[in-house]
């Protein structure tokens, strides 16, 4: 078999997780197995690098910085194969240029537009295991670009595409994909399999498992892969095209919220150019609720944003007040958006009743919800959040003698 | 004109020092000229790489070392850039490979067999500083080569060479060449030109100033060079190929030699085995004394090893001892070598009498000396060498109303 293994910053972060890295990569060979291995940047390199770029310059171009970035992936690449031929395991580094990892020219979030598997394929056949600088590519004038954050499973993914891989392993240091936070809910289970459309809406809400990018590259290319831990390298969770459908398959919380509230807004243009604004200044916004006034002219408007840009976002709205025309706008900091996922909600009623009488019973009364085709979301205030995702994540997963 | 500048390690150590080069660089594109810029690792990077490589494994392959020390320049390059073009400068970096320097795959110590500048060109011809990083190549495998100790220099030297550069200044952080270690003799003289076979000569025998492979390539390709400080970019050092011919160029001091001395050998075959066997380790050897006993037939062999490898090869050498047939292997560590080098040594008688009435009012009575072309060397204790140094750059090189 042909196989693809990524391998995370944590799994890479001392000389024993390399070693021990090492030891997951030759037990695939002694299986007879060709391996094809990306890594990212040992332990916290790459941040250290991006503050590295900014204390020599406060204006960092994003080819130059990706230049600099990109030599974290490298030094891990070199460390790993040379700790596979140090093992006796016949192994060669190759960085993203090497590795015919074309991507577009975008600077700092480039796109992988082809992948020219030639090298890799020859050194395949020469009986060496392959490791890859993951994150990092190279546009069409030869310059080193770099794929953004989760750039390196992105990197294992496109490989496994273009290699036809049987496989694809993304090693990290949890076992897998939870029904919930198993660091917040302790009887969080563990799937088996879940559905790429589960795993993109999990990412979208928060899971911080497995980034967007790299999902929709797998679903678009049909790559099934499987997240399971470095430390164990026990079964993980497969993502793929079908998986069991359930009503629920997890409770995802984001507790990075912060509401806005724009208020004495004219309901029609106004409101435009409001959500005009947001998008011009690339803002993504989830939840979204208005409400009339009595006047039924003008009215509120509330949206959820990420708090650390909500201070910022405020003030770009309100430097614009007169040109939009409101009242007043303020911010609920420190909330929390707690959603549950599943490809079943689409044809079930009674997750929506469920989750909301859980809530209720821990006197959890949500002003803003919000649902989409597999997920409804709620927000709740911040100090909160903990307790009604253990709440919920029983409720839809608890074992039943338990409750 | 069109100028390749080339910063070492110590002159990029820090982000201060950083803007500092940036600015010689922008003064020297305000007095319009065209510039590539050559640039080392920052500090100590390369050395903690390497340590880095060894601490993963203590079998570190040359080709995976290659790829993680290029990292050091790679980082390098890429700060620069950022400075340069933060500052108003444009400046874009490029990598060993993208720069189009070629190499052969000796791996750790390859040298430019090729440079391919039509990057650069483009790059100069779109307004911008070219900012290359030093020590670094690319084999015809496309993989990545280092070029060895010095190896920034020559990356400079062959670009010069193969863009046709009218000037290629080596900023370092000494302000050229003196007639001895400035720190060691106060009132050392700082040359305004010496010519490669000097330099050449001086460089063997101990100077740190510049690499001998670099100084080899500029008098291969007749690259004339000037050595300055980044610290004040005033004039230093010109390298050219003739240069006004004086008795004494430099007193050259290397305070790293020990003498072994192998004795009761065979003056035929017995002593040709031991060269041999010193040829096989690759061990340089630069003062050898043969002395004949009272037999005739047998006799003693003495000769200069750098201290550091001395005991390493009284191992190899007493390992063969019955195979080479020899009586007693012994070493003085702690000696020193001082060194008179000059192009007008070929035709004056004077120097060595000059040299050793020198040492001798300072009670210094060498038993190993040894002549060259242009040089005369005398090996002395160590702690005798810095008085000896002073004392013979004096004599040379002093104003002639003080002496």
């Amino acid at each position: 078999m042909l196989i693809v293994m990524k391998f995370g910053g944590s799994s890479l972060a001392t000389n024993d997780r390399i070693e021990n890295v090492a030891q997951i990569i030759m037990n695939k060979v002694a299986e007879g197995n060709r391996a094809v291995v990306v890594v990212s940047a040992q332990g916290k390199t790459t941040d250290a690098l991006i503050e590295k770029g900014k204390s020599v310059s406060d204006m960092v171009q994003p080819r130059e910085n990706d230049v600099l970035l990109s030599a974290g992936e490298q030094m891990s690449s070199s460390l790993v194969a040379m700790k596979l031929n140090a093992e006796g395991c016949a192994a060669v580094s190759l960085l993203g240029w090497q590795a015919g990892i074309m991507t577009d020219a975008n600077h700092g979030n480039a796109s992988i537009t082809d992948v020219n598997a030639e090298r890799i394929i020859s050194e395949l056949d020469k009986g060496n295991v392959v490791v890859v600088a993951g994150f990092q590519g190279v546009d069409c004038e030869n310059d080193i670009t770099t794929l953004g954050r989760g750039g390196s499973d992105t990197t294992a993914i496109a490989l496994a595409a273009a290699l036809g891989a049987d496989i694809c392993y993304i090693y990290t240091d949890v076992s897998g994909v939870f029904s919930a936070n198993p660091s917040v809910a302790s009887d969080a289970v563990k799937h088996d399999e879940i559905s790429y459309d589960e795993m993109l809406e999990m990412s979208s809400l928060g899971a911080k498992v497995l980034h967007n990018r790299s999902v929709s590259m797998a679903k678009r290319n049909g790559v099934e892969f499987e997240v399971r831990s470095s430390f164990d390298d026990k079964s993980g969770t497969k993502i793929r095209k079908f998986a069991a459908k359930k009503d629920v398959t997890g409770i995802v919380c984001d507790s990075n919220i912060a509401m806005i509230t724009v208020s004495g807004i004219e309901c029609g243009e106004s409101t435009c150019r409001l959500f005009e604004l947001l998008a011009d200044k690339n803002i993504p916004i989830d939840v979204i609720i208005r409400s009339q006034g009595s006047d039924k002219s003008t009215g509120t408007v509330c949206f959820s944003v990420a708090s650390h840009i909500c201070g910022w976002i405020s003030d770009v709205i309100n430097a614009k007040k007169d040109e939009i025309g409101f009242d007043l706008i303020t911010a609920e900091y420190n909330m929390a958006k707690i959603s549950a996922v599943g490809l079943g909600l689409a044809d079930s009623c009674s997750v929506a009743a469920v989750m909301l009488s859980e809530l209720n019973a821990l006197d959890i009364h949500p002003r803003y919800i919000t649902t989409g085709e597999i997920r409804i979301s709620v927000i709740i205030p911040r100090f909160m959040a903990q307790e009604a995702e253990k709440r919920l994540n029983s409720a839809f997963f608890g074992k039943k003698e338990e409750r």
